[in-house]
Parts: structure tokens; sequence; C-alpha cells
């Protein structure tokens, strides 16, 4: 035992994610609040053991609470919080704790404004979730009504969130980042090297020496996604000098992998095309056809974008291209609308009726339907520049349209990203 | 035994899925992979049990396989067959089937191919990944380097897959799904209804009758999105039967609901719509600003919306909704461009420009920043209509810039379904 607490001095604290819902078993929704609370937790210096999805079923979340009384320091569980009968979490952590629900006068006044700011009032079953186990410290939500719960027992601590993301998100946030931050002891540090335009294989060839040399507290994770390649060094040690270790040698592997370089950690491909905008002093519009509009809605989502986007014209028809981009109409019949011509001329009617500085086009066939011999499914040309450069590309991919419609969204920002360096 | 038998023979088959990496621990990617397998297998008939996530790390791995021997039927394990050094997944497997990694011929003939397709010869550690495990049954990978691997031991099938989204479904799609197709006996039914624009609690208010007399083979769920509910009638029974019986209790549902219901199982709302405006002929395009193409990529994305979708003109600042829009400057200077007066004028403008027999417009303040007094962030105009009638709408939302642009998109999906609706 004293070997143990010794141990849990110099161990660096671990959680459980336990997520509950029928849906996230058959699929009908895709789990984003593990992922989320797992990337808080390790930026808390909170190593996150396992996830489990269960189903609303007794039997399985106490499985899932008895997993993480032995194994962990912390058990977050979201979901089965809400007012419907398929909503049993709370009743199960009560039994689990040995304690009652009590009626929360508190909570439920919160409720009641809630309803109030929408001219309603609470139905019976909101009441319900005003009863809350009495052996639990209440965690106030702001953006809902079930209220999250705390519970300790055997110096493990298990807290319970609604499956809302938002609502668990601001949940997470108010009331128990600030303690975790509080806890920390042994950090880990993540360092990610985001690069685009090269594949996995030849990124780890090209930094093998370096790797090789890792010391043992820094490990190497490669992250493929459509088109990039995230790096990504985690080093676990004292907080004030792990950083700087691995810092080191991430300066170490960008020297050598600088042209595919787009950014660091969290940094979207769309942001660092952003800054690059930014500190330029160009706005950007773009063109688009099959891609509908997704290589603007990525630059334009990011906060501030309104300083350098101005706008995106997703012209699907050929009338469309033609009134809107001033294609014209001898080129589209004699060239195609998937054409390095039309893509050209796309590009010079963005530049031309939005007064942008810098435009992307891009016109092709993403499937499944619309190939023919000449120009089968895949077939994408993309244009980029400005009055007195442009770049032209062409694409060929495979048949899967969710794949090549992201694909090239994701290949045309990085056009405009070596567009302007190049600048 | 002979009971455990007996209980096998009507007992639903179960699946554990297990998904592998340490991004996925430490959020930096999304688990897909279990909720579309999820999905997958319930169509198919199996239940899933339980979704685990674990690290790249062998007693992870291990403690999930003989959870799977003990609990299911099926073990699905995704991710960790890289060619990089934290994939150790095959190895892992190897040993805990007590056999040995042996070159396959076929396999890397595979792989040669694959590069040869980009004009590039493998790598050696693309070479190790035609090292499989001799007692494996080898599922070819038509869409990346890395095979998929079934074992079977005492009853219980493990199949092991890559992780990279679209390498999986291929594999899955072309080894698993059919061979589950011949093991269906009892069967999962799900019926989906879909609805926009109502809340939980009181949908379920007013279907309380019914859920009160469902059938203990049949249970009810309620999965809450943004701006919309899906209610799921689940039913475990005879195939030929069960689906008749869920299918009555559906439809007595709709019947009570019919306002808010717009498709059924995974029929999206932009789906819906779309089949409102192919089934009157009608073309749509959209006017967007702060949701930054959303509306219009949604449209667009369906398969064959380029029959009824014309594009999309997002125009985030004042100059492009004046240019391009043809919305007056002393509109924008009266009543600012977040007001009704200008979005009308965008939808007008689009109307013309595009020759779009319907659109919609939106113009909005998504935050987290640009808000007033007068004009809070969240406050969003919305106009749907043609030539002869246009519907308005103000919506005034909080802070959160993600939910505010998800929100308004399915908000304005809506107002194009019930306008369509109604005329």
């Amino acid at each position: 035992m004293i070997l143990e607490r010794l141990n849990t001095y110099f161990k660096m604290k671990e959680a459980v994610i336990v997520t509950i819902g029928k849906e996230l078993l058959i699929g009908q929704v895709v789990d984003t609040n593990s992922s989320w609370l797992g990337q808080r937790l390790n930026e808390l210096g909170i190593d996150v053991k396992r996830i489990l999805s269960v189903s609303d079923d007794t039997e399985e979340i106490i499985h899932a609470l008895e997993y993480g009384e032995k194994n962990a320091d912390f058990v977050f569980l979201t979901g089965g919080l809400g007012p419907t009968e398929d909503d049993i979490t709370k009743r199960t952590l009560a039994n689990y704790f040995n304690t009652e629900l009590e009626f929360d006068e508190e909570t439920y006044s919160w409720i009641e404004y809630l309803f109030s700011k929408f001219g309603r009032k609470p139905l019976e079953v909101h009441r319900q979730q005003a009863f809350l186990p009495k052996s639990a410290e209440i965690l106030k939500n702001k953006l809902g009504t079930a209220a999250g719960m705390l519970f300790r027992k055997n110096h493990v601590s298990y807290i319970s969130f609604p499956g809302v993301p938002y609502e668990m998100k601001g949940l997470f946030n108010d009331h128990i980042a600030p303690r975790l931050v509080e806890l920390q002891d042994q950090f880990i540090y993540h360092k990610t090297i985001r690069t685009v335009g090269q594949g996995e294989s030849r990124l780890a060839e090209a930094i093998e020496n370096i790797v090789n040399n890792l010391p043992s507290e820094i490990q190497i994770a490669y992250l493929p996604s459509l088109g990039s390649v995230r790096i990504r060094l985690t080093g676990k040690g004292v907080k004030g000098s792990i950083e700087n270790l691995v810092d080191d040698f991430a300066e170490q592997i960008v020297k050598i992998l600088e042209p595919y370089v787009y950014g660091f950690d969290t940094e979207l491909l769309e942001e660092s095309v952003g800054h690059l905008l930014k500190e330029r002093d160009l706005k950007i519009a773009t063109a688009e056809s099959c891609t509908s509009g997704l290589i603007g809605h990525m630059i334009g989502l990011i906060p501030g974008a309104s300083s350098y986007y101005l706008g995106s014209l997703t012209c699907y028809s050929n009338e469309l291209k033609q009134n809107i981009l001033g294609v014209n109409a001898e080129t589209l019949n004699k060239f195609g609308a998937v054409s390095e011509e039309v893509v050209v001329e796309m590009l010079n009617g963005c530049l031309n009726n939005t007064g942008a500085n810098i435009a992307v086009s891009i016109s092709g066939i993403a499937g499944p339907t619309g190939g023919s011999i000449e120009k089968p499914v895949g077939t994408i040309w993309l244009a980029c520049g400005n009055k007195t450069r442009v770049v032209t590309h062409k694409l060929t991919l495979a048949k899967n349209r969710e794949i090549n419609i992201k694909y090239s969204a994701v290949f045309a920002l990085n056009m405009i990203r070596k567009f302007l360096l190049h600048e």
C-alpha cells in the first residue's frame, strides 16, 4: 500500500471516459464527446486510459463504473440524463453510490428560468430533472436542463455530464477544468506538426534519423487524413522542461519537412491560409462547382475570416458559370465544364466580379456518376492565382464522391498556401 | 452447456468493436469508424454490445480480445495496421493467436501495383505490411496497403481492419457483409422518424399514449441534435413480421407529429428538400453570408443534386452583397446587413441572377464577435421564397459560432421544406 501511494505520487493521473447511449452503438450518432474530452484531459495532463461506449443499460453502466473505480482516478460519463424514458444514468448512479434522489430547488428554479426565456413553462418531465442524488455535488448546467453531477468514492472522482455536446463542454469548462489545473504534477506535452502534400511513409522515411534518436520520454505518432498527415510528438515529464525538449525535436523535424509543413497543433490548413492572407493584406474569393462551396466554407468558418474572405460563388450549372462567373459559352462547348480552360475563366470571372486579390476555382466530376471515357469520375481541374499569375492542376481521383470533394478542397487550400508563399 | 447452446440458438449475435489508436484517446481524431460499423452491423441483425477505444498498447488490445472472446460472437478491431512504428496490432494478434508472420506474395504484388499507379515503388516499411499472420484469412484491401485479417477461435470471429475509414468500409463491405447476411436468424428492425422544428420533450408528450402502449419487443429512443429530433423505434423478432409491427406504431406516431416529420431512417433534411424540389421540377439557389455557404453545401452534397440545385452565392462583404446579389447601398446603410430588408433584397437578387425558381437567403451575426446592443451575437435573418411569395424569419440564438451556423442552416432547410409544402 505504501509503495502504491508512492507510485501514485509519481504516476500520471488517469481517466476513463464512458459514453452512454444506444445511438452510439448503432451508429446513428458519431461520438464526438469522447474525442473532445480526451483532448481537453490531455491538455490538462491527464492520461486517458480507455474509452467505453455502452448502451442505456444498468449493467453496462455499472461495469464501466467498476472498471473506472479499479483503474482510474477519474471516470467521466456522458449521456443518459435527458427527460425521456431511456435516460437511466441518474438512477443508476444514485443506486451505485447508495444515495437517494432529492428535489433541488436551485436546479428547478434554473430550469424554470430557461423555459421562461422562450415564454414557456417546464413540463413534469423537466421537473423530474431537478431530482438529483443527495450525495452528489451538483454542477450547474447553464446551457440546458440536465445538471451535471460529481461523486467522490475511494479517491476516485466520477463526473456525470449530459450527452449534448455543447452542454457537456460547458459543464467541463466551468466546473472541472479549473480543478484539474490545480492537480497537475507530471505533465504531458504534445507538439503536433501538420503537413500536407506528402504521404505518411515518405515523411517517416525522411525523418528516420531523428526518430531513431528520440529519448525514451518522447514518443511519435503519425495521424494521416485525407491529403494531409499530422506528426505528433508526445513528451512526459516535468512541466517547464519537457516542453523545450519536445520543441527541439520538433524543430529538427520541421527543418527537414519544411515544404510540407503548414502549421502546428490544432491550426487548421484554412487557418494557416487565413494567416498568410492577413499578413499580406489580401482578399480571397472562391469559384466552385463540384466541391459545392466547401472550400469557401472552410475558409469562412474561421473566426475573423471576414477580414480576408469575400465570399464564394458555387455555380453548378453551365448557365450559372456563364451568368455569375462570365465563363464563355464557346469555351464550355469546346472544352467542357471540366477543363483547364474553363477553370481559368472561372478564376478570372471570380477575380473580376468579386474584386478579390486572389482566388481559387474548381470544376470536376466528384461522382459517383457523370464520368466518361475522356473524363472519368474523379477528374478534377483547379486553378489558383491573381491577375498576373495562374497555376492550374488536374487531379485524377477515384470514385468516392465524399473523398473526392474533401480531398480536392484540401488540395485547393494547399494550392492557395503554396501560391501565397511563392509570391 | 446445453442450455447455453440453446440460448445461443435464440440469442441475437453480438459484436464488440475495438478502435485502436492513441489519437482517439487524446481526441485528435473523432472516432467515426465505430459509429459506421455499429450502423452496418445493426442493419445486418447484429447487436453491438460495447465499443472500446484503446491505445496502441499490447495489454489494452489483449484485454479487448479477451473481453470479446468471453462476451461476443464477433470482435471487430480497427487501427494499428499502418507502416509506422506505433502500429502494433498485427504483431499483437499474431502472438495472441499463437501464429507467426509469413510473407504473402499476393499481398505484396498488390502493394507494388498500388505504388506503380503513382509511378513509384514501395518502401521497405510497405514490404513489411506484406508479412501477415499465418493462421489468419487475408482480406484483400483494394484501397490501401494494409490487408485485413480474419481469425476464428472457439466460435468467435476476430476481424482486424486498418483504421483509415474508407479502407475499413471497403473491407467490411467486400468481405464481411456478405457473410453476415447468411448468418441472420433473429432480426433487429429500426424505424427512425426524423423531425425538425420542435423540442424532444414536447414531441414525447404529444405521443405519450402511443409510447405507453408499445409491446415489450419494441423500444423507443429520442435522438436530439441541433434543431431536429430523431425518434427511433427498435423491434426485435422474426424477420418478415417484426417490421410490420414496428411500422404500424411508426405510422401512429407520424399521424400525430405530421407537421414536424420530414423523413425516415437515414434521409437527411436536405435530401427531403431535394425530393420536394424534384417532384415539383423546381430549381433552387442560396444567397448566404454568415453560414458561409453551408446551406448550399448541404443541398449540393446529395448525389443527383445537380438536377435541382443551381448554386450558392456566399457574400460576406457588403460590396459583394451589392455586386453579386444586387442589394442596394441605401438599404445596407439604412437597415444594416443583418436586417429583414437586406435578406429580402438578397433573395430577390439571387432569384434574378441565377434564374432559380426558389431561393433562401440568410444574413446574421454568428459570433463570437460582431454584435451590438440592437443586434447581439446570434441575431440571424432569413428569407425564403419565389417571385410571388416571400417568408422571412428572425432567429435569436446564443453566442456559439458553430452552433449558430449549423442551427440556422438546418432552420433554413426547414423553411424551404415548409415553403414547398405550402405551395
